[in-house]
């Protein structure tokens, strides 16, 4: 038993969809999540740049004494993780290596399709993880770089044509390459799942990174008899480093529901 | 006579677009640039946050000690002016009251489009500017979300149906307003100008800001007798608060050419 919260971090407000399924296998858990909104994205900025941005995020969240942290955004896990975990004691979980297991799982043909930020394509590390679990894995990588402009403007729906051009054009080479499964690389992705499924046809499994990673931090709380007890309610704080004043309207977007929670801006450059 | 340089800046490098017509003008001058690459955008930040990040950037810039430090960036020009006037004796150009006054001569039936980033659609700075310069200037605003990460991608080109569908989304209200004049309130818009002339058509005149202030810039440093001798070959040096890696190749495609200059990677969080 931990009644210590969890902290979540993501470069903006992609990292919510990651949130809510957090929230939803373990409503006990208080939850303090960062969303980095003054200095967002962070997927094409250089590998020094988003480790620094990112240890100011982790020290952030480690004034409140986290049993874990949670790197809700594709470009950290995948770019930073290393270089965090040397300055930090709290177990980080990214979302690489659950990603890469349900991926592994998954496949049957050992084709898998990723798509990401520039950073994430850029680093391999989704490559090396699958080909550690399951050597042999062919992965088509594509970097998508419009499509977190795309959803934070709202463009995430079937029938959008410009979303439905930009989706078939970057997945046109994982499509032709046969994969079986695909993983959408970046927390921003889910909301274009309905497009990108319709793109690549049923056929195609497609793993929500985020959502793997809340399943595995669950998993391993449990396993170290860390969860919260189960009858309590958690509570959810939000702070983000640029105003609030957007922050409701996009939030539910991204988490599917109307945001409960205080919600602070904070000074991040001071962390 | 006056051979200090003039300091220019940008969240990114759309100011580079200015910065093309100033060394253009003036090709005795030594110009200066720094684009806010490791923050960019500011387009869809608060108002706060951009004033901060300017006064940061001007700070920077000021330890040239420039005769002249041009805004080229509309964000800042309509969000930051007032604040940044305040804490800098150096003479601050920014793209509001140049491009109003283009405006206000060439249109001729007093309607007149403007679009912009969200800051500056929300600022109202360029609506304030033409009413004071042509009373009664009836003016149709826009914001453009989208149009800086397309450019940033590379994608502005005639015939690209997703640029093609948001650019006429995005100015259809604008066009049905009958405008003779479109204000192209961001200095990453010139890019787009092909596909924004052939939507608007060839009787509405556009504004490229960047340009426009330029001149203004130039006209005052002669009138001032603070231009540098003009057979002397100016030099161009350009900062960037982000990697150098990718700077000539996004640069080379703001400027239309090569760039010719050292690149060097600064931390502007300690100005």
């Amino acid at each position: 038993m931990d009644t210590r919260p969890i902290g979540v971090f993501d470069s903006g407000l992609g990292g919510l969809t990651a949130l809510r399924e957090l929230a939803r296998l373990m409503p006990q858990e208080d939850l303090v999540y960062f969303g980095d909104t003054g200095r967002v994205p962070y997927g094409s900025r250089s590998k020094d740049t988003i480790i620094r941005y990112a240890q100011q995020d982790v020290a952030f969240l480690n004034t409140f004494s986290p049993k874990a942290i949670v790197i809700a955004c594709g470009t950290v896990s995948t770019t930073a993780l290393d270089a965090l975990r040397q300055q930090c004691a709290v177990p980080l979980y990214g979302v690489v290596e659950p990603a890469a297991r349900a991926a592994a799982g998954l496949t049957r043909n050992g084709k898998v399709g990723l798509i990401g930020t520039q950073a994430t394509i850029r680093s391999g590390a989704y490559e090396r993880a699958l080909s550690a679990l399951r050597p042999g894995t062919q992965v088509t990588a594509r970097a998508c770089p419009l499509f977190v402009p795309l959803v934070e403007n709202g463009r995430f729906r079937p029938g959008d044509i410009v979303v439905e051009t930009v989706v078939g054009e970057y997945l046109e080479e994982v499509k032709a390459q046969g994969v079986d499964t695909l993983m959408l690389g970046c927390t921003h992705y889910p909301l274009l799942r309905e497009v990108i499924g319709a793109c690549m046809g049923p056929q195609v499994e497609l793993v929500d990174v985020g959502a793997a990673c809340a399943r595995w931090v669950n998993a391993q709380l449990a396993a170290q008899d860390q969860l919260a007890p189960a009858d309590r309610k958690g509570s959810h704080r939000y702070f983000v480093s640029d105003s609030t004043g957007d922050f409701a309207t996009l939030a539910s977007m991204f988490l599917g529901e109307d945001v409960t929670g205080d919600v602070e801006q904070i000074d991040i450059t001071v962390y």
